[in-house]
């Protein structure tokens, strides 16, 4: 985990970058800085854009690719993914420039890191993520199953999972390498090799020049550097895989102990729906009467969101928000209403609901896990009015 | 299914308690005397008692032991479940009487139909429930643990799921036997061979004089007539364990074709999440003002419930009910609340919502099913207001 590795001076690279995200906010830097490399997105600045800029973009390695600490687009010609496991032919080595020639698909997408919101869990260690750990860019690029055909690759019908590692390096020689593990259906469904970011050649430290990328998985699975797809049998007993990056498929009381087997546990492979509260932010000061509320709600993509319920009163009575609805299934919905508040400190609580009717929980901590993934309660804000 | 099989006499026995379920409602007595032994209970009925009397209880039986169609109870002494499969020894025999000595557990706990509210979801053949198949009673017995613990049997840890099969016939000679497999881990933890319903003997037509019953689980896997029990590796690929009573675990669009496997589907055992009105009923003519809107609720009992949202105005608002807190996880909650009514033709909507943040979705036939089970969608009802 990154609380295990000791500050970097990889950092530094980007330090013009976290000057910008956090002007006025040096508290945020100092946390934010106590690992390397983890940028959270104030909420203010999401709520601005409904594709989120590269310069506000959440950012978490796991580790670093030394040429990548860069916003800056890293070269594509030169760069070599090969594809192995039970396949025929054995090996398959797919040159960067080839894939510019091909047919692009682009996603308008949730990323997400799967610890985003773990501060909201009760002692948990780990990279203390408030809310900012999410944006909704598009992803273009290559779909791997269109690879799969143009290099006349078949694949073993016994292959069940996908396994993607990047060109990135442990962040020491006793730390395990960097990988995950993917079902084999949503690869073939819907993965990319993805070559731009919202338009341009991905920046370094996005995984440029070439991601894996699947819609509507959190942000771990989206392989940065992608370096080689192994095509086997059954998940990486890896580290990050089989140990991190995991919940329990029973339900924990806070604080408990867990010891994860691929058994007793699943990856944190499916985005977890959420409703942000972006507009007003906590803490707010606002003159009594109509006040706009606003933000954004996402699900898993498999489903559409079927309402964004809000209440000012603690749950007394709710009432659903208005919502553009995305083209994309995995963009996030920007959702708007009005609320009368009187004077006094109010808390506005927003929860999704999608089509399956699943929720956010009002105690969210119902999910604790001893990492604090998947965050999904209820958002909550707290605002004064005069 | 039932819909295969001609009517039969059998439902004869019953039609005393027929004519007490149905008064002044013939057409429903119409409707579900076209198969066997179906008796849905009108929601009026629910509203009335907490624990939901015998003689109002829905009848569903897949076949039929000749002696039980019968609300009396069937005698005790001589009735004989055996426990076989992958344990030691390798054949044990409970003698009915033998039960009586040992400590009795009671649940108060949900019976349902898993095919309830089937009527709900478009073009679906199989029994047409309405919503009446369903009712909160108390079942009491000895635990399946303590058994094997008084009869020294050991389990192999290989078994995986426990089959329970029933004293009752196939419909036909050419008809398969009814028996469902639950997995081990429940049966271990809270199965019962249950003796009694509501503190009486269970009737004949309920499964007496031994009953198979798991709390959390629907109607189907509650084996009645209990003749043995055999602990394996594997889920019975009996018709109606591994054909009919399962689900897709992929969504299916309603009226789609589905061949159902043992690897695409799951079988119908956790109750689902749900909420109905039982006053005012469907149809209801009232005065405008204050109504007082109440109901049930329940989960599978692994979470509690949160909320039941009602909403008069099709969603435009939604308040929660407030709801009494039973003793039991696996019994229903009631609920109720005050709703203000002008003049004119309303709808009244409840939604249930559990601590894990699951809820009914709007649209219910979001998973449609070839035979129509396990309906959870947002329960209305129509009423009109002078």
């Amino acid at each position: 985990m990154s609380t295990q590795a000791a500050p970097s001076k990889k950092t530094e690279p980007h330090g013009e970058e976290v000057t910008r995200l956090i002007e006025g906010k040096d508290e945020r830097l100092k946390v934010m800085s106590a690992v390397p490399l983890v940028l959270s997105t104030p909420l203010g600045l999401l709520a601005e854009q409904r594709v989120t800029d590269k310069k506000y973009l959440f950012v978490r390695n796991i580790q670093d690719l030394p040429q990548g600490m860069t916003l800056e687009p890293l070269p594509l010609k030169g760069w070599e993914t090969e594809l192995v496991g039970l396949i025929r032919p054995f090996r398959v080595v797919i040159r960067g420039e080839e894939l510019l020639g091909m047919d692009q698909v682009e996603y308008e997408m949730i990323l997400q890191c799967s610890g985003n919101g773990r501060s909201q869990y009760k002692g948990v260690p780990g990279t203390p993520w408030d809310q900012g750990g999410v944006g909704n860019v598009c992803f273009a690029g290559v779909p791997v199953k269109a690879i799969l055909e143009k290099y006349n690759v078949s694949i073993d019908p016994q292959v069940k999972f996908v396994t993607a590692e990047g060109h990135d390096l442990p962040m020491g020689l006793e730390k395990p390498d960097f990988e995950h593990s993917l079902p084999v259906a949503p690869v073939l469904e819907r993965s990319i090799f993805a070559l731009k970011l919202n338009g341009e050649p991905i920046p370094g430290i996005h995984g440029g020049p070439v991601r894996l990328v699947t819609p509507g998985l959190f942000g771990t699975m989206q392989v940065k550097w992608l370096r080689r797809l192994r095509f086997e049998t059954s998940e990486s007993p890896n580290f990050y895989h089989a140990t991190e990056y995991r919940v329990p498929l029973s339900l924990l009381k806070p604080g408990e102990k867990f010891r994860f087997t691929m058994e007793n546990s699943r990856p944190t492979w499916d985005i977890r729906l959420m409703s942000y509260i972006l507009a007003p932010e906590s803490g707010a000061k606002l003159k009594s009467g109509a006040v706009s509320v606003s933000g954004v709600a996402y699900t898993d993509g498999s489903v559409p969101l079927e309402s964004v319920l809000v209440s000012s009163d603690r749950g007394q009575s709710w009432r659903p928000a208005t919502f553009e609805i995305p083209d994309s299934p995995y963009a996030w919905y920007r959702w708007s209403i009005q609320a009368n508040l009187k004077p006094g400190v109010h808390e506005i609580w927003s929860r999704a609901i999608d089509a399956l009717g699943r929720t956010q929980p009002f105690d969210g901590s119902i999910f604790w896990n001893p990492n604090g993934y998947e965050w999904t309660g209820v958002f909550k804000v707290e605002v004064t009015v005069d």
